[in-house]
Parts: C-alpha cells; sequence; structure tokens
C-alpha cells in the first residue's frame, strides 16, 4: 500500500465541492479554440506563429494542439526568461540596425499570429535605458507594419505569479479573474463574443455619426474630431480579452486636458497619475506622479509621439478593476483611453510613430462622454445601449 | 531585522567549504566561451540558431551572451516540454509532409548551429509508434543535411533533474559529472580540448594506416574493413563533450557478431543487451534483452539502416561510466561504438538511411581493438598512445 506519493498535488475538489481536472484547466482548452478558430480561423495548409513566454507552456500546448486538429502548421516561437535583459546589456550597435533576418523569414512566412504574454517579471526591465527600448522598437518596426498589414493576429495573457503579483492578487484569484475576463465561464465563448461584437456595433454607428467627441471627468475636459473617421468593433479577433470600440481622432484636433488616474505597467515600469494638456492634436504639457522621466522620453521618442493614435472605449463589465495591465485596463467598461504614437490604419488614422502608448482615464467615479452634444456615457454606464 | 527571507536558496558553501556563486555558475559561461568561440567559431555578424530545451535557460542564456559579444546574431529556438507528445497525438498526414516552411527559413540563413539537450523527462515519447517517429525523422531529413553540409555546428547538454534519474544521480551529483566530462573544471578548457586534438591525432594516423579493423570481447568478435576511409578526430567541435575518432567502415565489409552491453535511452525508450551478427556488411540476426521490437523497427526503417554508418573508438577518461546518454557513452574512453544507418560524408562513408543510431561496445572488462593485427587497446586501455 502507497500513500504518500498520490502525486495529485493537491486536493482534487475546488472552491465549491465541484471536481476539477488537476492538471488540464478546461478553460485553456475553451481559450485555446476561441483563439484558433474564432480570433484566426485557422485553416488547413496556413502557417501559424504562435509566439509566446515560456511560462504559457499550458496554453501554448492547447493552442498548438488546436492548430494542428485544424490542420494548420504552427511553429512555436517561445521567449525564455532574462533573455531580453542579456540584450539590453550585451547588444552592440550592430544589434541595433536591423531585424535579424531569421526573425523576419518567420514573420513573412506567417499567414497568421497568435502572441501570448506570460512575464515572470513584470518589472525586469525597469533599470534598462528607454531609448534602448525605443531603439529595440525602431529596428522591430518593419514586424508589427507586416502583422497589422496581414491582419490575422491575437494577442492574449496566459496568467504568471508575476502578473498575479502586479494585480495584487493570489494566483488562482488572478486565474478567475483572467478567464472570467474572456468570457471562458460562459458554455460558449465563441458566442458570446459574436454576441458582443454585434451589442457593440450599435455603439460603433451612434460614435461615427458624430463629428466630435468630449470627454470630461476630474480635472479633464478633452475635445477630439473623429470626423470620417471609422470606428472598429473590436470584441474578440485582435485581444483576448476584447470589449472596445476604438478609432484613430484627426491628427490636429485634441484641445483640453485629461487626467489619466489608472496606473500602468509599461516596459518594465510604472507610470501613473498622468497629466496631458493638448493644443491642436499636439501635446504641449505633460507630467506624471510616478515615471515622469519615462513619459517625457516617450513624449520625444519621436514628432508622431506627440499625437494621437487612438481613441478607445471599453465595454468589458466583467472586469471589475483596473490591475496595471493594458490588455485588460483599455477594455475595462467604464473607462476610455487614448493611445500617444501611431493610429492603426483600419480607423483611417494617419498618424505615425515608433511608439503606441494607452493611457487609460476611469470614468466611473463620475464622468461623461458625449458625441456631439449628446451623451454616450454617465459614470461608467453607457446610456441607451445594452452592453453589460 | 529580516531573517527569514534571505533569498539565497540554500548554503553558500558548497563541497569543500569552497564559496560558489549561489545563482550564477562559473562553469556555464566557460561553456558558452567553448562552444561560441572554439566549436562553431562564431563571427561579427553571422547568424547562429541556438536551438535548446527551455529547461536550459541558464546555458542559453550565457551562449546568447557570448554570441552577442561576438557580434553575432543569435536566434534563440527553445523547445517546450510536452509538445513534441502533442505532435504525435495530433499531427494529420499533412503535416507528416514536408518540414515547416518557417522551420526550413531558419536552418537556410543560419551560419552555425548550437543545440542544447535538455529534457525534463526522458521517457516523455515512450509510447509513441517508432513509425510515426521515424516519419518525421524523414520529413526532415532535409534540416539535418543542411547542418551538416554546413559543418558549423554544436551539440551539447544542460543537466536536468531527468538527466540526473536517468543517470542515478543527485542533479549536483550529476552536474559534476557532465562538467568534468566537457573539462570545465580545467582553468582553460579551450587549452584543453585543443590538446586533446593533438594527441587524437596520433591514434587517428594509426588507424588510417590500416585495412582491417577487429574488435573482440565478451560475444564479440567482428571485422570490419576501413580502407581509403578517413578517421575523423573528434575534440569538441561538434559535439560537448568530446573525445572520439571516427569513420565511415566500407559498406559491404562487416563480418561477425558483436554484443552492446551498454543500454541506451533512446527515442523515450530503453534498449539494452543488443546482439547484432552481421554479413557482407549486412544485418542477418537482431536481439535485444530490452526494447526488442524498437531495435526491430529501426532495422526496417529503409535499407540502409541494417548497414553500419559509423565506427567510432571513444577517448574520454574524465567519464567514469555510462549514464544511458549516447553523447555521453559513446565517448567514454574504453568503449567502441557503432551507428546504423547513414554515415558521415567527412569520413567518406556512403551509407544512406534516415536513421543513425549509436550502440556501445564496452571493452573495459576485457576486450582488444587490433589494426591489421597490431594490437591498439586492450581491455579500454589504449597500447603505445597516450589520450587519457
Amino acid at each position: 500500500m502507497v500513500y504518500a506519493s498520490r502525486g495529485d498535488g493537491g486536493s482534487l475538489f475546488g472552491k465549491g465541492g465541484a471536481w476539477r481536472h488537476p492538471m488540464r484547466d478546461e478553460r485553456l482548452r475553451k481559450l485555446a479554440r476561441l483563439l484558433v478558430e474564432y480570433s484566426i480561423g485557422a485553416r488547413e495548409g496556413e502557417q501559424v506563429l504562435l509566439s509566446g513566454g515560456a511560462a504559457a507552456g499550458p496554453l501554448i500546448r492547447e493552442v498548438y494542439t488546436s492548430l494542428l486538429e485544424a490542420g494548420a502548421i504552427p511553429f512555436v516561437h517561445a521567449s525564455l526568461p532574462g533573455l531580453q535583459e542579456r540584450f539590453f546589456e550585451h547588444a552592440r550597435e550592430l544589434h541595433y540596425r536591423k531585424t535579424p533576418p531569421m526573425v523576419r523569414a518567420l514573420y513573412e512566412r506567417a499567414d497568421a499570429f497568435v502572441n501570448i504574454l506570460a512575464p515572470t517579471n513584470t518589472r525586469a526591465l525597469a533599470g534598462v535605458d528607454p531609448e534602448k527600448q525605443q531603439a529595440l522598437s525602431r529596428r522591430d518596426k518593419e514586424l508589427s507594419d507586416m502583422v497589422l498589414k496581414r491582419d490575422r493576429w491575437v494577442l492574449t495573457l496566459f496568467p504568471t505569479d508575476a502578473l498575479a503579483q502586479e494585480s495584487e492578487m493570489g494566483l488562482e484569484e488572478y486565474e478567475d479573474f483572467v478567464f472570467a475576463a474572456m468570457a471562458l465561464e460562459e458554455e460558449d465563448p465563441v458566442a458570446f463574443w459574436r454576441e458582443k461584437s454585434r451589442r457593440q456595433e450599435r455603439l460603433k454607428e451612434r460614435l461615427e455619426r458624430a463629428r466630435e467627441i468630449r470627454i470630461t471627468g476630474p480635472e479633464t475636459d478633452l475635445t477630439l474630431s473623429v470626423e470620417g473617421r471609422t470606428f472598429v468593433n473590436s470584441a474578440g479577433t485582435h485581444n483576448m480579452p476584447c470589449g472596445e470600440v476604438f478609432t484613430g481622432p484627426v491628427e490636429d484636433s485634441a484641445n483640453g486636458r485629461i487626467y489619466f488616474g489608472v496606473p500602468v505597467a509599461v516596459a518594465g515600469r510604472e507610470v501613473s497619475g498622468v497629466r496631458l494638456r493638448f493644443e491642436n492634436g499636439r501635446v504641449v504639457e505633460a507630467s506624471a506622479e510616478k515615471g515622469e522621466e519615462y513619459l517625457r522620453s516617450m513624449l520625444d521618442a519621436d514628432e508622431g509621439a506627440r499625437y494621437l493614435g487612438e481613441l478607445g472605449i471599453g465595454t468589458n463589465y466583467h472586469i471589475p478593476r483596473p490591475t496595471r495591465n493594458i490588455l485588460f485596463d483599455e477594455k475595462l467598461g467604464g473607462t476610455v483611453h487614448l493611445a500617444l504614437g501611431r493610429s492603426y490604419e483600419a480607423t483611417g488614422g494617419r498618424n505615425s510613430s515608433s511608439i503606441h502608448w494607452d493611457l487609460i482615464c476611469d470614468l466611473r467615479g463620475g464622468g461623461e462622454i458625449r458625441a456631439d452634444g449628446e451623451l454616450v456615457q454617465k459614470d461608467g454606464r453607457f446610456v441607451g445601449l445594452e452592453l453589460g
């Protein structure tokens, strides 16, 4: 008789006494199918570049399996912890000159892209010179161009301890948070996101009828023109979790000021309490309660970095609060976000930059969005629209 | 005052009281420099494909750093545990048809290759149909052709718990075993391997003068012709650890029988106690104490699988005993190995096959190698040659 080595690694009974598979989370399989069938729609014979942190192993295995089942040809590009730090420490000038041809070759051949964030340390790059990070980002701009142009890409996240820590939660609590935001607790997540898309279509139509958007709230009164621009209804085809409607505002139109109360962890550091003032589209005053130096280096990346590339409105009410993670925070129902830098072509936006940096303004504590004067959202709830 | 969270993960004092860096093993840096400067001789601007199991992270980081310092352009291709199993479980016929173009693109562009074995489970593929494994190996033969043709490649190993377990050692004991076999305890491992190469040159010359090699030992009496063939002096440029002199015997020349007493773990299973009888180069009788079914499937892979592609003589006396790992066992001083299947072009060997499978015969307990009748090795020690 053997007692001590059952090897199940813990209780078989999870919350509420429901039986849970001890090793394989059914939600990961649902997520994999959602990404492969719905987000990128992988077809037989297509090449798919599946990138992700090595810590995302369990999800990478499920996505890999779903791709094989679809008859697609997956290539797994796993990134290992610590290599980026080594790059910034040891790379020479020649390494910043151009994208390695082997990397380029992968991107050129891929029909679709799945990218899974899974950091083991969200602050690993805190000590790296932002100029080096921007130089790398400029070097690889051609890669993002290729991905965006092909338009079949999705970015998602696998819960790690580092992300849970950044979010001030335990790992299992954070897993529940993440998978709820992705609607994986739903019986059929694909149906959920299709329905979400249908509902967002009405918001898109309402915003596209407007010429001017005005955002007011604490220390915030900003107007933007969106005349002639397209609002993109984003419901799980490029980000997971999703839930936003966004456009590229007219480049010289932003006027007023805005306070971004939601802290963001970006490039390995925290930036919070950002205040910006715009004149004719350009940032003319900028400050931050934390990370102001980084904010300034971003604004000085290039001329386009001082102009807006995106105005987005979050619609995901399954996300209860911000977690210093842009992929989730910008979708949070009741927030609005603006991105400095490059715009997405599909919106009609024409701002060009090597950066695209989202900043988030929480309107749930008091604030309004108006379209040509008409109230669209008040205190974080949409008016006359069912989006929850 | 804080006591409980020193974070050093254990005692700072290793064996013999010597201080050891708690996190970064100096031997890994030496190994990285050995691989980059000596084995592949990476130069500025060259592209290097750095492949390895994700568990080899600490070594991958050091090799990556050495490559950056040399001005080479590294591409890290890390493989994740569990993906191969998923491939064999879910891949469709189309997936066996041709090498994925993205993989091919990497190999085409690489000037040199570093490959690091680091399995987290040496028996993970025990349940996979060998025919599927051979089909995959046939599919990717063009990749090995490319690597061999470019001739700038090195295969090494990073100690993992799985490998330590296979070797019946604890992890730290196994690390010491591995790094001693690579001569990383030497002050200057590059100098060590250069000297090794110089000494092996005399063995090579002696063997090349001979027309016939005869191996005798327990249940073993085999003769082979090596007339006109080249013996390759292998001392760290393609394998690490290294230490062997090998050739491709004349294809139709093997006659007699041989007993391979050293067990091998291959493709996720163990094969041991292999007995082969040859007639005019061809295997005409074969049995194994363990893994006979697998042995038979290998012999039936193709016609070339029944002929020898390699005769090698191990010269590494830093390896004290076999560990069911071919990379180490075939180098063990006092053993001889024969490979079924493809020969290496540099030897003049002409056998073609999708397999190359090394089997090892230990002569240390009693046995001889003779070249044209003259004694070269007796009971595992070379006669008239200093190789230890």
